[in-house]
């Protein structure tokens, strides 16, 4: 194990945060919020100097492997989770630390899942940092250092990092070159978001909100800066709302190919489509099933649609209190909760893609079953897909319903419902934000015990880093003095 | 596709059914229940009837593909449970035909869901033939046919329907000889029924009890004769029926090997001691858990050990009223539905050999992050398992998860709670009977839809045969005149 490598890309990962510590630092002096002023300056001071001791190590080779890469992105997460808490701490406007935490992993994950009972009781900055940990964390802070800093010197395969930071089946390099590749992911990023405020600005959004709520939309994580969610801003910027949650839960290597005009790649995106497809299907539905308690279908639809696609893309953010629809609308949205985003799109859950592959895995049983001696490829975009990957997906599905299951168990010692503490796990794993019943989107988390929330922030951990990284945490072997690869 | 072959056997089974109704219709005349009687004279005449037409057509070929074998299993099961409802009706005790519909599959199915909500009310050559349905449904209808009819003329590939009928990854062959190894089967199960009517006797059960719950338990089916299930009875017969549920739960396949004296094979059988180690460690949990509400640990491990047993295996007795319980044990119940019993037993569910595979995937996918170049099979029972059977799981445990997904969103348009519908559907693509909330074991499923029912009825079905017989009847492959195999 490369560990003088592991702690120089922990020290850079604590510059980054704080480095993005100095805007909500600003902003606090500028409305005299002086209590966050004073703990944001406290973290930033502890960041810099962990991350002095942390330079101390400079590492004997910069190579990588998978494992590494895998450990790494595991350590970072925990890391900027944990100085990511300290703000709320220390400002003393959560002074609870699991609390802290749970809110800092749920930003960072993108999973907008909150215990504050008063979101508007928070200081602006603090509510600046807390929507923007969801635009860091959402694109990844990984990827983020691999368009900024060349690290690799010699053989070091970064790639590891970007594999392991990114969701999907299959990451993408849109570029030959890693660096090149990242950098292009942020600037798409960037840009969309700039859009996204510009719009929301001009469709009569303060200014402060639409920085937040663009933070919140383009990380798909869901924080609200005030305790009504989005029901507090008008029709069109919810509709804005809707449009950019679906265009961030898009794959982004294919805004890379309209930029480079490959347009029939775009096209010929059998993800895309299948998840347009999902996304009208469950809208259409339940505008429907909704239609009776709305004024028009207008109305619903627009409802509707917010929703599946908040729930979808798994941003997490309302318009309305879905927790009093109808039990097939609510069944619908449970069920875009397993579904998620598509890979390579800062939304979690199991991705459209993997359900693509798993669907056709069953096709060919099927197939098999009448030409028993048939051999057949899976294919994908027009492309065949090594076995590996076929079987890759269908362990992801079930260490992701390990991960429910045992989750489930250790927080219905809170003997909270069944159908809370169901959706709270599935929310949590797939980074989504409300469930149902109890933490319905009126609610919130506070309610858990400690116990429960940790294991919740657990799940938000290893829903955004797709459960491999984190789990081989818990293998021996790993930490073993000698720990290398055969 | 060979259809005079299909309807060859399908006439056998109608001939099985009419026999099998022979001495329900005796215990009605013996009670005097004479609509039943009627209604059972009836029903056998229409099953010779229908027998003497299908036998017109004799076969010009006996052998048998795949494809046959799942599509005769399918069909068999669909007619045997509609004539199996049909003294339900005419006897006028269920006049609603999809409600004699669905007792007759949960029967059949050992699933014990039922949709009446007074069964003493019943005759009792009905409650007789209710409950017999689950111990014919329990080993099989086709697998009693290939143990008593010498079918095979030729090279017919009788194997198929014995694999497409009997539960798990894999059919051992016990023998060489199928018709050995379904003798065999039969012989085993049929002395295990018997002991088990034998001490529930002498603990007291009034025989005609003894018979119904000795099927119910055999079967794992979990229909009972009294409005109470089996709190009606006194502890020692609830503790036999907890050790009997445990050990129809076993592989058959194990009672073999002890027959023929191969003890070693019996215990390094992993299946065997993961279902021991889950059930158990269920059982201690659940004791903790609702110790409270009990008056000593004993009464406390009694009830958590019969419920877990009837769960886990599948069967669905019930002493007490679990949906009071706390929702921690709740939940393990929740969970034991999806485990189910072992492969090759009379119960449904996802098999524990299934998770054991999964669950060695799993690792071996952490294995790979870390040793990326091992080669590893995966090993069951000291033996290496074949890919095409691994990944045959998961494709499996896609299937179920999907089935689950789509019943779910049909069975919510009748607006009943999120955990009423999840518990009723997993309930019965398990094959267990009761869920939670308002189809707990002190409810049943009669306030559902006939719409609802109908899905129901089919999830019971589609568990019971293990999901592709019944799914590819959907193929339009299958049904075109020249369809043959490659």
């Amino acid at each position: 194990m490369n560990r003088r490598m592991i702690l120089r890309i922990l020290s850079y990962v604590l510059l980054i945060e704080a480095v993005a510590m100095l805007p909500p630092l600003i902003l606090s002096l500028f409305f005299k919020e002086f209590a966050a002023a004073q703990a944001f300056l406290i973290t930033i001071a502890l960041c810099f100097g962990f991350c002095g001791v942390l330079m101390l190590f400079s590492p004997r080779r910069s190579s990588l492997y998978a494992m590494e890469g895998y450990v790494i992105t595991a350590l970072s997460w925990i890391v900027i989770s944990v100085f990511g808490a300290l703000p709320f701490v220390f400002s003393g406007f959560v002074p609870n630390f699991f609390d802290a935490l749970f809110e800092t992993v749920s930003g960072f994950t993108t999973t907008g899942a909150t215990i504050l009972n008063d979101i508007e009781a928070l200081p602006k900055s603090l509510l600046y940092w807390r929507s923007f940990t969801h635009w860091l964390g959402g694109m990844g802070v990984l990827v983020f250092l691999l368009a900024i800093v060349s690290l690799s010197g010699g053989k070091g395969n970064l790639f590891y990092l970007m594999r392991a930071e990114s969701p999907g089946y299959d990451v993408g390099k849109m570029t030959p070159q890693l660096k090149k590749t990242a950098k292009m992911l942020y600037i798409i990023y960037i840009i969309l978001t700039l859009v996204q405020i510009v719009i929301l600005i001009c469709g009569g959004m303060p200014a402060f909100d639409s920085f937040c709520i663009a933070f919140g939309t383009a990380g798909t994580g869901g924080f609200g800066v005030t305790n009504n969610g989005l029901a507090a801003y008008n029709p069109f910027c919810q509709g804005v709302c809707t449009v950019f949650m679906l265009l961030f839960g898009v794959n982004f290597s294919l805004y890379y190919l309209l930029i480079v005009r490959q347009f029939k790649e775009v096209l010929k995106n059998e993800e895309l489509w299948a998840y347009l497809g999902i996304f009208f299907l469950a809208a259409f539905l339940i505008s429907f099933n909704t239609l009776p308690a709305m004024q028009n279908f207008g109305e619903a639809f627009h409802h509707a649609a917010f929703q599946a696609a908040s729930i979808m893309t798994t941003t997490g953010f309302n318009t309305v209190d879905f927790n009093v629809w109808p039990v097939f609308s609510k069944t619908i949205l449970v069920l875009l909760m397993f579904i998620g985003a598509s890979a390579g799109s800062t939304g979690g859950g199991i991705k459209v893609s993997r359900l693509v592959i798993a669907c056709k895995s069953l096709r060919r049983e099927m197939h098999k079953i009448i030409h028993p001696r048939s051999v057949r490829l899976i294919r994908l975009n027009g492309k065949s897909l090594d076995e590996r990957v076929v079987s890759g997906v269908s362990i992801f599905l079930f260490a992701y319903l390990m991960l429910l299951c045992v989750s489930l168990l250790l927080v219905s010692l809170d003997n909270f419902s069944f159908e809370t503490n169901f959706t709270s796990v599935v929310s949590c794993l797939s980074n989504i934000g409300p469930g149902l019943d109890a933490v319905g989107p009126t609610s919130n988390y506070s309610a858990y015990s400690n116990f429960s929330k940790v294991i919740l922030t657990a799940d938000m951990l290893f829903g955004r880093l797709e459960i491999f990284p984190l789990l081989i945490l818990f293998l021996p072997h790993v930490w073993k003095r000698n720990a290398s690869q055969k």
